[in-house]
């Protein structure tokens, strides 16, 4: 198996020669960086990555967390590695100076984190969800809240979760029944039971600051009577000493098919003693400010799906180079030596679909994390504003494309190891398994398929779609060397027709029950996702059509450059065409699945 | 979760009213049966198969074979379930009454077969090897290798194996290097090492024969030197007592994903002792031997592959209508009670992708069992012949299809559960890990894409393919109601364009590398596995068509064939259309994948 986690030449054509994020350091917020601390930083990640979080990615799989005398027992290496990456500075990589942090922008720690992932996805959950945690109270939370929770978050002393799902509902997040009494002295007595939380209990940290859905008495019904508490598993004072355990507490442990190292836990709360709850915020909003920082959590899932993907790619690619094996169709030499695999042509679609796949993933999540930088330090106030609606749009493909794609792509390594792929001693059925979490969580991709034709797509009258359309047919118009010409076409014209159905989809959204016209959108989704990763494969193409012009090049660029074109064509010839169907399905508003009756089946 | 393995009436309806099955009682082989007596044996199988496999598919899953003072320590159930499927007759099934056996046509005895498997993959395995092992012996073994090794391996006392990949070989068999010596008194020493042989130890029979592919010293090299032998664990007298130990050992337990409770292991072949080994048949002639009983073993695997597809597919149904969450979209009232999940679109499309693809792929799978029938027993020797030629060809067909789509169902199924499906509470995802073996073993799919293209469409001036279009025109011409007419006419255009690219291919393997043209076989094997699948759903669509015809239906009934109507439809809409890339590919003659250099990579 190779130790390599992410190419690193291929992270830095996404990085730098795709999306110049080395120009991010000429804005105000990351001026004190450059190309040079960026790579260094992530060089950082990628050996920290192998050295502390590699090494215990299968174990952690196969001695997954015991419950055991009140307490989850763990490996070591988990506490070891996660104390290691907030001691580099990563659970603060984001944040300000000030808090500690090293300002970094989103696209450099999003790569950072890729490596992470890479590594060992179970481990890299726990400072992941510390981050999405402490990001809620530094957005959300007093300033009391503030002092109180963020620095021992961003040091690594405490951890964080989000606790939504509750048993009965699941992604129903309406329907949760979590209670919130008020108490005299303005906090809240939480009561209630939550499940799948993950992280929810561990023996990492010396405190677990959850971050709890739960509807104060009284409150309005469904999603607009939810509001947000912080919940510590240990009460602090204004010192942060521990002054007693909370009422909340671990009623199981989950097993799962994959992504074992983080625990997944049932929680309790208020059941055995009070639970305390401090709110975020104002009452009631808890869903709106959880939401506003979903878009980063979701991108941080297809993130995740891609960089697994990848991994997979890469190992079974160095098992295809090693492994000697059968002939070409055209020896008729029996005695004539195996060939290695990667000479079969079946074997190299396998790989050319998972680089298509990964690359792509990968491509469209770190445009994503781009657009997040965007957002914020952009200089121009109308592209920040762009930036965010795009980011919207955009983030249900981002989480769903590459957690779709990259199970595939963690598939058919399996495939390429054959039989051995099988076998717990090679390592890519654990990546397959572990990928399998990423179109479930965060919203399934059936949600996010509705989030999109549903919501996404009619927000401002279109703007984002309007802004997407319009930075795709920039990409579009750059592309001007013959086969670039020739993708480009393909993708213009993929793009007219999928607008033409939105719009037909929209006048029927305005006359019809949206239960049919809604019906397929997970063929919208697909469709939409297609073109965006057919876009960042033009991108792709673009870029290295030009470089391969420029000349002067090693021969081993030159093979890294081709490379890149022909999965921009094996995207374009053998991906992009299959939405023909999703196309004629939309279009035909087809009811085969709506019309099938429960009591047919 | 659910008890039912295969819906009774889905059975029913394929063997009897789509198939029938019943009318093979008139022929002279099976007179002493009738469809009152398919029926009993097949009771007998769903019950044994509730009864004896099912309670332990989880806990051998969970406690896996492992290696202990050198035996192997596994369940106590898997070997009662053993010889409760011997004692009830099912490994001696297809046999003749003289032997022992039921003389029950395949039809019933693959439709039995699929209770086990759907029931415990795992601990099937044990029978279904015995009785492949045995059905060589039987068919190529000398009358003295017959009588010694049959009664035991049919009366469950032995079992079997085939032990054919080598660790450096892999799916290329003229490769291996395990050697036969020719000792004087006419039988052979065997030297070697073999890997991947499920059931090679257990602590399950009193003996185990290894059917074990070798190569005689001197023999031509590839596979037209290679020989078969019988490799008992046991040596025994001509008495049938055990002399002593053979020099075949246990070299390791190989740790799957899943399908664990069939024991995977190296062997080693006279390492530390003489290992004695019977040549079956001719010396070199031993792959044909083993060929001669593979349509049979691939067929087992596409069955095997749809029947845990269909298992999942259950389960998730079921938890469909039970599981409450969430509102239609056009449902504004939060506190209007949550619907059961079944009723949201997305969910209805999942579970119809799964019904068509393994009531497809069962259909198929049944198919290929009939063919077998009429190979050996159909009045009308032309029809015999007829029917080898099919099966011929369709083997591959029905060995990959359903292994590719059998674990999109169970793919599909976790998706339905949701986060309770990626837990190991739930039984899904053993399903979709048990399931991920079949596009590997007997030959991956890709081995079936070359053999299915460069090959199997060609033989005997492709009378097999001519035959196909024969069968699948006369259903064509029996579509008749309006829907099934519009059905008809899509796969009528699409098998027209499949033939064309076929002799356009078949054109370029006259004048041109073999490299080229069976590049993209994948492909051919995706578009005519499509064209046999919607061929099976047009062929139950029209049964449905008559009989919801006739009237006089109960409601149950009524439902059931309009939920045949409606996954047919879903078959043609949704399916067949997307072998439009297919064709495009094959086409065009896409060289995406052959021209990318392992350098590119």
């Amino acid at each position: 198996m190779t130790d390599t986690l992410i190419d690193r030449r291929d992270l830095d054509f996404l990085l730098y020669d795709v999306m110049d994020t080395a120009a991010l350091s000429s804005r105000e917020r990351f001026q004190d960086h450059s190309r040079e601390t960026f790579d260094a930083v992530i060089e950082t990640a990628d050996r920290m990555a192998r050295e502390k979080f590699a090494p215990h990615n299968s174990l952690a799989d196969k001695q997954e967390p015991s419950f055991v005398n009140g307490e989850v027992e763990m490996l070591p290496e988990v506490k070891e590695a996660f104390h290691a990456y907030a001691e580099a500075g990563f659970l603060a990589g984001r944040y300000d100076h000030d808090l500690g942090g090293m300002q970094l922008p989103e696209s450099v720690i999003a790569a950072c984190n890729g490596f992470f992932t890479a590594a060992n996805p179970g481990t890299a959950g726990y400072p992941f969800l510390t981050t999405a945690a402490a990001n809620l109270i530094r957005v959300f939370g007093s300033e009391e809240q503030q002092a109180k929770y963020l620095p021992p978050m961003l040091d690594g002393r405490y951890s964080g979760t989000m606790a939504l799902t509750e048993p009965h509902a699941g992604s129903s997040l309406s329907d949760i029944r979590t209670s919130a009494s008020p108490t005299d002295d303005g906090h809240y007595l939480i009561k209630g039971a939550k499940i799948y939380i993950s992280g929810g209990e561990q023996s990492i940290t010396e405190n677990i600051v959850h971050l709890v859905l739960a509807k104060i008495k009284g409150a309005p019904p469904g999603v607009k009577g939810i509001s947000l508490f912080i919940v510590p598993k240990f009460l602090t004072d204004a010192d942060g000493q521990v002054t007693g355990r909370n009422g909340v507490a671990l009623a199981g442990l989950i097993h799962k098919l994959g992504y074992r190292g983080t625990t997944s836990t049932a929680l309790s709360f208020g059941d055995d003693a009070p639970c305390h709850g401090y709110l975020v915020g104002e009452p009631h909003q808890g869903l709106k400010y959880m939401f506003q920082m979903m878009n980063e959590a979701r991108l941080g899932v297809g993130f995740g799906a891609a960089v697994i993907g990848y991994r997979g790619y890469l190992h079974s690619l160095e098992y295809a180079r090693d492994r000697l094996q059968g002939r070409k169709p055209s020896e008729s030499d029996p005695t004539s030596p195996p060939v290695p695999i990667i000479e079969h042509a079946d074997v190299r679609r396998m790989l050319l679909a998972q680089k298509a796949y990964c690359e792509g993933g990968l491509a469209l999540c770190l445009y994503g994390a781009r657009l997040v930088d965007d957002q914020h330090t952009h200089p121009d106030a109308d592209v920040r504003e762009q930036s965010g609606k795009l980011l919207d749009l955009l983030t249900p493909i981002m989480k769903a494309w590459p957690s779709e794609y990259g199970p595939k792509a963690n598939d058919l390594a399996i495939q390429v190891y054959g039989g051995a792929g099988y076998t717990r001693e090679y390592p890519v059925e654990q990546c397959w398994r572990d990928n399998r979490l990423n179109p479930i969580h965060e919203g399934t991709n059936g949600i996010q398929a509705l989030d999109l034709l549903g919501r996404k797509v009619w927000q401002d009258k279109s703007y984002g779609l309007q802004l997407l359309m319009k930075r795709m047919q920039a990409d579009l118009e750059a592309s001007t060397t013959a086969r670039c010409q020739q993708w480009a076409l393909s993708l213009s014209e993929t793009l007219q027709r999928a607008v033409k159905v939105t719009q037909e989809l929209g006048a029927a959204l305005m006359k019809e029950s949206p239960d049919g016209v809604l019906a397929n959108a997970s063929c919208y989704l697909h469709l939409f996702g297609h073109i965006a990763v057919a876009w960042m494969w033009l991108r792709q193409a673009n870029v290295a059509e030009f470089k391969l012009a420029s000349g002067g090049l090693s021969e081993q660029e030159r093979h890294f450059l081709e490379g890149k074109l022909q999965a921009a064509q094996y995207f374009f010839h053998w991906e992009l065409p299959t939405v023909a169907q999703d196309i004629v399905l939309l279009q035909n508003r087809d009811d085969t699945c709506l019309a099938m009756k429960p009591e047919w089946f």
